[in-house]
């Protein structure tokens, strides 16, 4: 029978709940050559923290994280806090030897993130992850394999967008919307995800950022418990447009107002031979076109990436054409979390710290564009 | 019975056929104040020029485009030659005491288009157009409509782009590839139709351009009648990003390497109230998406822009469900510019050349900071 | 130079429009060994004759349509009238040895498309036509030729249905609704169409119906004109299900209640190796999934079939992803039946009266399933 | 804290791995009256029970399936064998006093359907289920709800179809292509699902089958394990048409030879007020259209049936736009029953023997139709 290794959470919000799906789900699925075991859970709310850590299976809980550090039993920890908790935990946990696995971004500033790979690199006997688990959906892992095989050829495009509406003027204030405990908005918390789609996917680095925009359009929200307003320094939206060291051009948006799309996270890519695109409200279905076909008969092929015998992940599932949800893109990571701590090969890379900076470097090359390079203004062209 | 007006067309490619068609169809449909006459057209290749002549239902041919200017019975000379003729051919025409209808885009420089709009100016007689016709395509006007209303509230975002795919690397060279000829590549072809429906659709300007790339990923192409290469020295592609005055964002992409994409031109429209979106490969529908349905049941909807009792210009066609195709949104363009030469209002504003100057001078401000301005390399993050 | 064939058309309807902008146009995109010249036109509501003619570009006009068949330069009469004059009027034309072009269904009974079936093949020196127009889109020939091949194998399944909404509750009585006029409802009216596009592509006939519903919901109408209510003694949908020679199961379904779908003509093939798809409101696609992609590749793919090189007619119209609309069936249409009158080979199969028959006996089935066949009620299952 | 209830379940293949997860999760996210208890599984084969058990969390096993009905702790059996299976496992169980939830169809036969609706009948302190799934995807309860508040008007159109492509010849024989154990072959598995959600959507019966055709189109197929050809003796594909007590028709499609559906259960409504449409490889989207739109705006709109604070079931999983998979429906149904178990009131009513009964006539009326109505020759028809 597979070993286990003891994990802890912290955290007990929305991703603390995808987080425990995942730790209790993940062995039904897939046999695995380590199998996590649902030791404990941190969180600073004591009287919810009880009944939800019964309620997703956990074995104990805590206030305390950072008692996880002191439990000689645990193995890993993972770090499911709002982003400007990130660096504190992580560092503490690595210090004490365990492997750690984070939420995205890696970091509330890059300043904070090199801290965190630093780190990273010193705690040899540490494996660090971030959880990107968008790179898991099985269609975009099957893009992955498409573009290892180099089937698209050269790449010209990449054009990433990751649209919400949850954003608009009627949403009360919240901690994502203040830099304090979110580090950035649209930004961090979405344009993370397409920046590491698209270096996943094209499996090469950003090299240049040509232009970025940046808007805060709901200047004050209101705090629902105590009606007070109160001012929203982060951005709303984050647009930029960069370059990959191969030449193709890249472009980002992040927005949480655009109605009409709820999570729409959606890349293309364009090349030689073909194109991709995936979107992740329906995340079971991959596009592809090749330029290869008959004459006359090329055009958008809608694949439904659920194919045990041929589509990475989906044999953990269900027969083709039956589709999975949301959750289960963080099983499917868990899975190659647990082949990598077994020092088996996992099904896709899995981000470590040292890759999800170069991620935040991408997003803060952004950043720098839209605050310091001039913009022309339309009053200049005469 | 309405009265007629005598119209000369210089040009007998792509855009002669789709012109003249526009000529010969929009009095059978369209009840007019003032009729098109097909008096003459004109061209180089006088082999040719008789039979599309004849075909295409031109009374009169000639290869001396000069000499319309001396023909007094013309009254509007239509522009459709490659761009680096417009200037010429437009201002020729103007001092003639012609009302013009030129091509998009304006020109193939600022300078050029600029001296066009001032042309155009003193020539108070005259009346100017430019064939921006997606404007006329029922169900942009639609979207136009609602946007007059205010219908989707304060604008977040502007999301443009026209992909193309008849550019990959196997195309011979042609007058498309050579800036001598065409100003610029995918930029001025394809980018001016999206800056132009942005504009028209937002009815506002362009303030500011916030960073553009533009790329020519084929250097090389070979002329077809020779077989020798030759350089290609406009782009492939160029993005970039900029804010309307209102405070929208807007990015905006041409290219003409987008394999599956063949005549792809998508704009989307988020605002305060709800969303808009568009492409020309389905050109007949209009997508919204109203934030205002009863909880729960938005999304987006699918409007076939068909109804004569509702949208625009469709009243001219077929019963609801029978679509229009590409060549009609001339069809539609002219019947406007019949009835602005007749001092009637047209259905749509109809760009003019100060108008197209406002889209030249977008151009242009991606051009200079594709140019001028620094981008940021990742290099320059650590 | 092409010669010519003067042409005369009966009706100044819907199909009145659409089958002058044809004979209009055809020449225009088409290089004919015989071109339609249009020569007159006849019709009952004298007042709106000429003005009609004149617009559509007629050269004369009758209010008496046995006149064509006295007049010798009139090489072919297009029935474009409400079904129940199809019959006399092609009667007629055959027997002064006109060409005959009838709109369809061919008749309101079977009867009298029996009896034009005779007459059609006595009058030797006659062809016949009807306008099954949608053969003719693009993307229904590419599939065509497709199946010509054996693209799909066995064919195992056709699944086609014509939803329309004009017939609501609130839609006024007119002659659509009478079965005298009519002959039938949506029957006649869409599922001719349906029936006619399965037999042509499948290349094989119908042998038998399994059962059928014919349904009448809106029983009253009320005429505009009069503010009378009136019966509607017509059928508003009918539904069957029969076999081809070859074994696949068909289903049909016609209806002018299907809210949502304005024009909707869809049909789907399923065979051995793939499937094909096709609706008329996005006329210019066809969809192709093949069983023979690399494993885990396959799926719908989307064809523009506007691709000159490639696809049949296309080559008449625009540049590749610029689409066409309806009407451009009829002129297609028309083009193939000039080559038929010059003894050519047309792009694709033009039904003749005798083919039209075999709709119509296919349609006459159906009603005598929906009548004669006992249905199995719920009650006798216990 | 909520009570328990121990269930046992029998079976352990693709069922038996659904409804696991349904016992080992829907206490993780609904807040249950009556929580379900994994107690034992029984299945045949012993070599892989134990760890299929172990793996999906099984207290105890057994491969005497009888065995529960003398377990006095085992409150609800839970049936997930093959179809031949259920009536007698159902029977034992409900005489020994247990809940009975049984997978559908119902039974192989009718008469073996009737036996066990008496039995439910008889047995006055057992609950019985049905494992119709699919009316707890959220987008299937949620029209079920707009139908209730009768949002369409008068029904005229019920469009249903269950397409799969995985019975193509290259698949080998197995027990669901003999009559023996499958007791149907499309028919039973596919139009049995897509009776009950028409059945359940309209909220009333259906009263007549108008006609129907049954296929075998793949007459042999080979047994992977011996290579031997044996002959297939269920049917690939059943089509009939029927009408609802209301007046709608209907039209029900079931195939296994339908490439590029993998899993596609579509089912579409038309009415009075507008219409309704769902497929089950997009189960998370629903698409509405209203008649009362502002004129000119109409159109399909695509719901995400995945917010909590308007969609039946989506509080219990994640943010809107985060959409669920195919195994959700099962936790969800499971949710309703134990509700049901503990005397409230489910979210959506759940389909018992009697409901599935009424499914099952409608099935056995369309057999009777195909097989002994006569069809209608097209010799007939001259």
């Amino acid at each position: 029978m597979a070993k286990g290794m003891k994990c802890a959470l912290i955290g007990q919000a929305f991703m603390g709940k995808a987080h425990s799906n995942a730790y209790r789900q993940v062995s039904r699925f897939f046999d695995l050559p380590l199998q996590p075991e649902m030791h404990k859970i941190a969180a600073r709310d004591g009287a919810a923290l009880e009944p939800f850590a019964k309620a997703q299976g956990w074995a104990g809980w805590t206030t305390d994280w950072r008692s996880l550090a002191d439990d000689p039993e645990v193995g890993m920890v993972d770090v499911s806090t709002p982003n400007h908790l990130h660096r504190e935990m992580s560092l503490a946990m690595l210090k004490a030897g365990k492997h750690v696995a984070c939420e995205k971004p890696l970091a509330s500033t890059l300043e904070e993130a090199r801290e965190m790979r630093d780190a990273a690199r010193k705690a040899k006997a540490s494996k660090t992850f971030v959880w990107f688990n968008y790179r898991r959906a099985p269609a975009i892992a099957l893009a992955w394999q498409m573009l290892r095989k180099k089937r698209l050829g050269q790449i010209y495009h990449v054009r990433a967008s990751y649209l919400q509406s949850w954003g608009m003027a009627s949403t009360p204030m919240g901690w994502r919307f203040k830099k304090k405990h979110a580090g950035s908005g649209a930004h961090g918390d979405l344009n993370a995800h397409i920046v590491d789609l698209a270096r996943f996917l094209l499996q090469e680095e950003i090299v240049e950022v040509h232009g970025a925009v940046a808007r805060t359009f709901v200047k004050q929200r209101t705090w629902a418990e105590t009606g007070k307003q109160a001012r929203c320094d982060v951005d709303d939206a984050v647009l930029f447009l960069g370059s990959f060291a191969g030449g193709a051009t890249a472009s980002f948006e992040a927005t949480r107002l655009a109605p009409g799309h709820l999570n729409d996270n959606t890349i293309e890519i364009n090349g030689e031979l073909g194109s991709l695109r995936w979107n992740l409200e329906n995340l079971n279905e991959l596009w592809l076109h090749e330029e290869s076909e008959r004459p006359g008969e090329s055009g958008w092929r809608r694949i439904s990436a659920t194919d045990g015998a041929n589509h990475p992940y989906a044999d953990a599932w269900w027969p083709g054409g039956h589709i999975i949800g949301y959750e289960h893109t963080f099983t499917n990571q868990l899975a190659d979390m647990m082949r990598v701590l077994a020092r088996k090969k996992p099904i896709m890379p899995v981000a470590d710290f040292a890759d999800a900076y170069e991620t935040q470097r991408v997003l803060e090359a952004a950043l720098v564009s839209a605050r310091e390079r001039c913009a022309v203004p339309l009053s200049e062209i005469r």
